[in-house]
């Protein structure tokens, strides 16, 4: 089983879910300032999910670093990670398009938590053929982003029907908290290409 | 001939269909359940169809695996393989759109069959030029799981008038027969990436 | 200048044209075989150019393989190609949609005239690159294929307000040529994988 | 950190880009002339993003060949540079759609500015990691192209409330100022293929 072939699908679908939401962002048929302002929340929303897209490549990358071999149990769980992540740009749309209402806005977390789930799921499979001394068990160490993460959505989630608000300010936090680089793992991965 | 570049173009074509299909899953101009609740067997479809293009991914992965040479007749059955996975999306649309009434099920299983039968040429080419003692031939063995889709195929597909649910859990059950793990099959491939 | 990522960005570009141009088949509403008729010249359409799409992937990567260096005209005269075979979906929609009228006949013509000049340009640029005593410029030879499609295409082009059925013949007799192998290139440009 | 992923990654999304664009040559309803001269804007529009994704496709190219260690600050910076690519397809719609109006003008020109000013900052992040003596500091020079860009794309958008023709004519001039090659620069850059 090819590890390079893993890696290009995966590419390849990351690719296309961050580009096919921009077409959510519907060309208007005005030209002037009244008919860009309403795809505002369109936009933040893709914005948004461009940067989970992203961390999601990048996470996923460094993690494919360490694999040295593909089972069956990796494959599949990567489809899986890829599925939740394929819902990403519906709920996207969803979202911007009805302006951040409760319902769209805890959907969208379900999608992200169901993606966290996915992505933990995966990574048990790879540390399963690696084992527990493996380098990506010590770079990911106690995991507490991985940990974190779906704590906050299930907060984020539940709270979408108190304040929309406040479930987009966490869906936000999120996304910070794997932004910071994690200096630690960094270290462990950053080789020279040969 | 270049292997590389007939894996990546099928990557690429299986990535691109499986990330449009979600295309169909329109984004709703209601922000409540009421408008969610249409979309579920669309949903459901994507999922089916999803997991049909996984699969296939998966298995072209390891029958490609085998090949050293490509010769013109392996291109063209690949190329054949993936005009009838491209039709997938449509006919998930389809389905998904009419809540599974009998034509689109029929339609369906149809370019399922004709997607396994390519998949079956394609074999056959690899065959041809690796001869009956490769490594393929040996995993492939009796095919007993290729020779019984297209049977259970056909019979979805005709079952379709009499009971959409019948065809609809001979569809799932094919997809189910392929995803068990083919424990003696893995162990002839996998190999350590180097 | 890395010729793996021009061939890979290529791959790309031809895998998404051939897999959008699905799109193009729209999911009916109704549920028989009345709403899926209309359907049958979009199909059409979309079988032939799948086909054409398919020929340019496959000579494209003939020729590619036998490129050491690339030149700034070869990327160039690579994304002209690219350029006209990314208006093949358009005109496919068009000649589907319209039931094969004259002017989209003719247009879908202008399109493969123009796809064959690019590759004719292109051919030109890794010529200049690997001189004329190369391994592509003897696989080439007298270049009849390449001669003889823009004098059909032009022919085919004239046609169309004569009788669309003389221009379609035309279209598909050229892709036709192309799909029967051409022994002589085979033999020179197959290699053992390494 | 893997630079061929990031490679293909961008590849994916730059092929994907430019393809999805031509989506928004939408396929008539009619089939004569007068329906297809409407188009003639949205087609002219086309072009122009053509080519700038080929000239970005070109320079990233470049540019990352020159990339030994992939940082996260090469990595953010890439996505960053890839997020307002992905607006242009959005932008080109825009004018195509409202013939070169004044506001859509002036958005087109802030996503070529933003672009412009995404590739500068990649290049900053790729030069702090390769040093001031590094090959590709010496084939950029004194950036002159780089720095007369963004001046003139400004330009082109405080323009484009006085002529709307002024600052396509800017646009053009631009992509014009990168299609010239650049002799040096290919001098330095041109490897024989391993």
């Amino acid at each position: 089983m090819n590890k390079t072939r893993l890696e290009a699908f995966s590419d390849g679908v990351i690719a296309i879910l961050i580009t096919i939401m921009v077409l959510e962002l519907k060309v208007p048929h005005g030209s002037d300032m009244a008919s860009l302002l309403p795809l505002l929340p369109v936009f933040l929303s893709y914005v948004l999910s461009f940067i989970y897209l992203g961390i999601y490549w990048n996470n996923h990358h460094h993690m494919l670093h360490t694999v040295k071999q593909v089972s069956g149990g990796i494959l599949w769980a990567n489809l899986h990670l890829l599925f939740w992540l394929s819902l990403v740009p519906f709920a996207t749309g969803w979202i911007g398009e009805n302006h951040f209402e409760p319902l769209p806005m805890a959907v969208y977390g379900f999608m992200l938590l169901m993606a966290a789930i996915a992505y933990y799921i995966l990574q048990l499979q790879i540390l399963k053929v690696q084992g527990k001394d493996s380098l990506l068990a010590k770079a990911i160490g106690s995991d507490s982003k991985g940990k974190l993460s779906p704590v906050l959505y299930v907060i984020g989630i539940s709270s979408s029907y108190i304040h929309v608000g406040i479930a987009g300010a966490i869906y936000i936090l999120v996304a910070l908290i794997w932004l910071i680089p994690d200096k630690r793992i960094e270290n462990n991965f950053v080789h020279k290409d040969e």
